[in-house]
């Protein structure tokens, strides 16, 4: 477990939810929140996110959408542990599999879910810095390669159900080719930071099974001014309602 | 060859250039001319269009580039001796080659250059209705595979030649696919008939043996009126500066 002077709590969807998270590790931020406001996950409906790391998506979701049946599945076992504490200090159900999605649990193994959720690492080994922390280090940086990302997440996916990653951008051609002839109808939603800007996130959701044609939506557009010009928050009314307000992305098709 | 009965005469660039097209076959619109504005060839080198049908694309790129040395490959014979006449109706040098990419002739097969651009057509083998003229239908379904285009396009340029591409939004997965392993410094342009709206078409442009990863660019926006309100021509600053004004479309990196 994390000691507590290792954690320090910050607030999502506005103050809503108070989630504890490693100082010195990883620390999800906003992406959690558009992967969690791009699930399109209604009550009754059972979802699992691979890799919740302290849990942040899973419980945007969970605030957002009553009624869920959600599992978590994470490797490393001190934020296995998180995400379990911060599902109990919010008050909310989370069932938290310790465990990697390489080598999937048998009693994951065993189930289908309506929704896969997932933010795997961005950066590929042997790029750019390695961070300090071990643990950190291992959410960033892609030991299991992003193609069995894809591959655990569609076999665990009813035959119709849906999968939603963000990623960086630069990772489209993977998830495309990890999603060929076995999901259809894929939305890419490409996240730019302002106007006019090239994205750095994108959010792909498919169905598994379908065979509708690919759609490459819109931006999101994160902040409201074209350039940035004050340190205080600015971002768009859209990002403001998904990020303060807890408000759902709608990826419409 | 085609009659001159068959044939009318279309302005592009504002009028700068008059290309006749078969009245009922295939006749490019802003697609060719947005093509020809990515493309970032300039005096002194070569550059090789796949399946020029009538010409428009290369021509376009003739008239806004001097010097170039521009080639045409094209299977269908009438069309390779429109884009001949079309070349020479316009006082312009256009070499083109009557052949099958898939097949690729000899003599281009002993050249390289240092830009292939390329329009292939849009619709999958059994999809949707055939277009009633044979000709028109080739122009429009793939008859050569998607992958086989790049492949051959990848094949022809210098070892750091540049490849772009305009192609309907739901193949993006197919071309990055067909990019992967070859290709480096992907940059997708999504084009978009309005602002908000998905893209319809997209610019895929990638360096040869590249590494540099890829971006997606914010959307070129076709219409300035975020409805359509009237039939009048209603295009964007850009898309007028283009298509009318024989700009360059500015693809930054």
């Amino acid at each position: 477990m994390f000691a507590p002077a290792e954690l320090s709590e910050d607030g999502f969807l506005g103050g809503r939810l108070r989630i504890a998270q490693p100082k010195a590790g990883y620390r999800s931020a906003m992406d959690a929140v558009f992967l969690a406001a791009a699930c399109d996950a209604c009550a009754g409906q059972s979802v699992l996110e691979l890799g919740c790391g302290a849990g942040v998506a899973s419980l945007c979701l969970g605030a957002r959408v009553a009624g869920l049946r959600q599992t978590g599945l994470e490797v490393q076992p001190r934020y296995a542990a998180l995400a379990r504490a911060n599902a109990q200090s919010n008050a909310m159900t989370l069932e938290v599999i310790e465990g990697d999605l390489a080598e999937m649990p048998a009693d994951l193994r065993a189930r289908s879910f309506d929704h896969i959720i997932a933010n795997p690492p961005y950066f590929v080994p042997q790029s750019g810095t390695p961070a300090t922390d071990r643990e950190r280090e291992h959410a960033l940086r892609e030991v299991t390669p992003l193609a069995l990302w894809l591959d655990a997440g569609l076999r665990r996916l009813h035959p119709d159900g849906m999968v939603t990653l963000i990623q960086q951008v630069d990772r489209l051609g993977d998830i495309l080719a990890g999603l060929q002839g076995r999901a259809g109808a894929i939305t890419v939603l490409p996240i730019a930071p302002r106007i006019g800007r090239p994205a750095r996130r994108v959010i792909v959701q498919a169905r598994k099974g379908a065979r509708a044609p690919l759609e490459l939506l819109a931006p999101l557009i994160v902040h409201g001014a074209p350039q940035h010009t004050r340190d205080a928050e600015d971002f768009s009314e859209i990002a403001h309602a998904i990020l303060r307000g807890g408000q759902k992305l709608l990826i419409r098709r």
